[in-house]
């Protein structure tokens, strides 16, 4: 619908400066990076350590004041998961401006084997936002974001679970909102790439095998619960079956790229 | 072999204070759960930049000197990849202590679906570590430390390449040394556990799914480059074979753990 993709501004802190040429800056490219990882990534400096942390954690794009906004529109990540009373003492001591945090999405998509060990690479697909985080305090907010995040999960699913949520579990659930400052991309695909003099080397050709092997997550037969009464339903075989065509072909086309 | 299992000792850092059952300490089970991640985010704080910084990063622990130690052992992280040359000049400014980082391993092994959202997880293993990294600049030392990373992406590679290195590949190759501070683990299994209240819901329990979807990581058929003239070799078909069987079974026995 734009006439342009917005990008993040590039500075010191998101430039791609090794394999630029590999780098995007596009907010469309980035958060659905974000979005399609089951795990994301989020360091921040707890005032009493030395080290920051990282902590894995489970989140979603989303804009809470516009619904409706798109992949390439500025957006928040609404992160769940492992709060631990450190973040959020910390986020709460940061005040309004909120805490400085990193967001990492990192896809794995194949192992690339090239003739000398020190060309050796992943295919992958990462990006990373920096930004402030704060608890989300407001009841209808925290909705929105439990809703996002667990339909990133299994689309369709928040409906499908028992509803409304009870005031115990309104109230002992925490939500992390970060208001993003900048991200970037990063992203290698295609086969093994050598140098000439290695080319040039008939021994190691005729010896080494040099490709790409496909790397991909996938999902297994569902196995019920010890309380399931029911088929699985619909909204999630078919969830499941796109996301397992989906993450293999992304993988080989990822190792077939020129 | 040893009489009892080191664990690193709990501090503010590396405590796990919420679901501490799901803690746990022993350098064998970090360690493992380090050397299996196929990539490792790494943070650091920059001096330039008020935001932490997360790198993905391939890499693997072992000892340079005693290289016979076991999983179990103190160890370094070995740590290549993208080092920028801003995380390179933080790591040489810090001196010979180091820069301070955070290294995290996380493996997705389920997702686990519940009656209510809000109970709702992952199964997962997830393993944290601290410590001061300082540039490798030794060369045998850099070499160890390449042969360890190669063969962790498909074990017996580095034999299995165009060997031995150039004078140049040994220039341009940046290797960090990790010296762990502390570090902590954190693994959940088994299937959905659903409140009381919920377990006595029949409109719930005669409509809602529950239950384990299975996650892992599969990798597909290899690809042969451009260049490639030989047959997949047996050092690597029998380990793509085992990493498939294992990757798979391992999810599904974390599904059906009590």
């Amino acid at each position: 619908m734009g006439r342009y993709e917005l990008e993040y501004p590039r500075d010191a802190t998101n430039l791609i400066k090794r394999h630029g040429e590999r780098g995007s800056y596009a907010l469309e490219k980035i958060h659905s990076l974000i979005n399609s990882a089951q795990i994301l990534h989020v360091s921040f400096n707890p005032p009493d350590s030395p080290f920051p942390v990282i902590l894995p954690m489970i989140g979603q794009m989303g804009s809470f004041d516009r619904p409706s906004a798109s992949l390439g529109d500025p957006l928040d990540v609404y992160l769940h998961g492992y709060v631990s009373a450190r973040i959020f003492n910390t986020g709460r001591a940061a005040g309004s401006q909120g805490m400085p945090v990193c967001v990492a999405a990192s896809h794995v998509d194949g192992l690339v084997l090239a003739l000398s060990a020190f060309n050796h690479s992943y295919n992958y697909r990462s990006a990373v936002l920096f930004g402030h985080a704060t608890i989300v305090d407001d009841e209808e907010e925290k909705l929105f974001a439990m809703q996002l995040i667990t339909d990133s999960v299994v689309p369709g699913r928040w409906q499908n679970t028992r509803l409304p949520p009870t005031r115990a579990e309104m109230q002992s659930t925490s939500i992390l909102r970060v208001k993003i400052a900048s991200g970037s991309a990063k992203i290698h695909e295609g086969s093994a790439v050598d140098d000439k003099h290695d080319l040039a080397n008939e021994d190691a050709l005729n010896s080494i095998w040099t490709g790409v092997v496909p790397v991909y997550t996938a999902m297994g037969s569902p196995l019920p619960g010890p309380h399931n009464r029911v088929e699985l339903p619909e909204y999630a075989s078919e969830f499941l079956d796109q996301f397992n065509q989906e993450s293999k072909e992304h993988s080989i086309a990822a190792a077939k790229k020129e």
